[in-house]
């Protein structure tokens, strides 16, 4: 087991975290398992999909700003960041994903990604391969 | 592995099930490893958020509302609950969660919730700690 | 760790992979586990959900429509899918499903789903018992 700490510097950003979870896979040993990627907030997800067009990123932040508008939620009223809560609920705060010979089974066009949902923050990705 | 019921009592619900499922991991003796959650129905679903306020439940459960609404799908001529599949089929059957000394590695304002998409019904809950 | 290919016909699919995965939990020799089912692309994902209706997949399929249109995005400049994109990143590429007796431990009105998001294509799907 293994974390670490990524910063994010906007209110909806998207960041690829795929090498430092890579770096921790190898230094685990395990040649074939399960790697479970984790995130330990409320506000933020983790989910899988293309980086090479950071464009992708952008269009998945646009979409769901417009299936979760801001500023309608009762929670709103106590904290202003409800339609933050309804996306990391949605995505989920976890991916499990194959691991052979030592490294993560993405495909060529798959990042992980950290979905940060109410920056700029610090936030923190737990790794656990079995 | 082990499994437990919970009831709900109203359409849509979520229920908070951290506790329950804290006591399994405790029970396994597993100091290290990954907690697979898994509700086995077509029309529940298992997510983690924040409960503390429990207006973050209920604007989750708006939202889906908003989103999928009820009694335009061609399977609520079968069994309308049309809706509840769409949506237990985005939120998904599970999630997966890292234990460290015995418990969950769950954020501050983070909670394990089943979403009652379909009731009142009896639910079942699967752990399995690897 | 073993995997498998499937071909999708349709631009949207929803395909029932659940006797694929079985047969490879089966030959694994693992009684008690979690299964991580995967598919390594960043236009499909892996869902659980009813098809003994096949209508309750068409459903799902109209739900993603509607949510997410075709044709506004960003990366539609470059490669005409960025719909399937944020499909797939809101579903997710991956499920774990607790392991009993050498069975997936699926309930009865659930099957485990590949989501076609832009085919007609040939998708791989890895799985991993721990």
């Amino acid at each position: 087991m293994q974390e670490f700490y990524v910063k994010s510097n906007r209110k909806f950003q998207m960041i690829d975290i795929t090498a430092k979870v890579q770096e921790i896979v190898k230094k685990t040993g395990v040649e074939e398992g399960i790697c479970c990627v984790y995130t330990p907030h409320a506000t933020a997800a983790i989910t899988v999909n293309e980086n090479a067009d950071p464009n992708v990123c952008e269009d998945f932040l646009d979409a769901l700003a417009k299936l979760i508008p801001e500023g309608i939620w009762r929670h709103d009223r106590i904290d202003n960041n409800g339609a933050a809560h309804i996306k990391a609920a949605l995505i989920g705060p976890s991916e499990a994903i194959p691991v052979r010979d030592g490294r993560l089974l993405l495909g060529t066009w798959q990042a992980v990604m950290l979905v940060e949902l109410d920056g700029p923050r610090e936030r923190k990705v737990i790794v656990e391969v079995r």
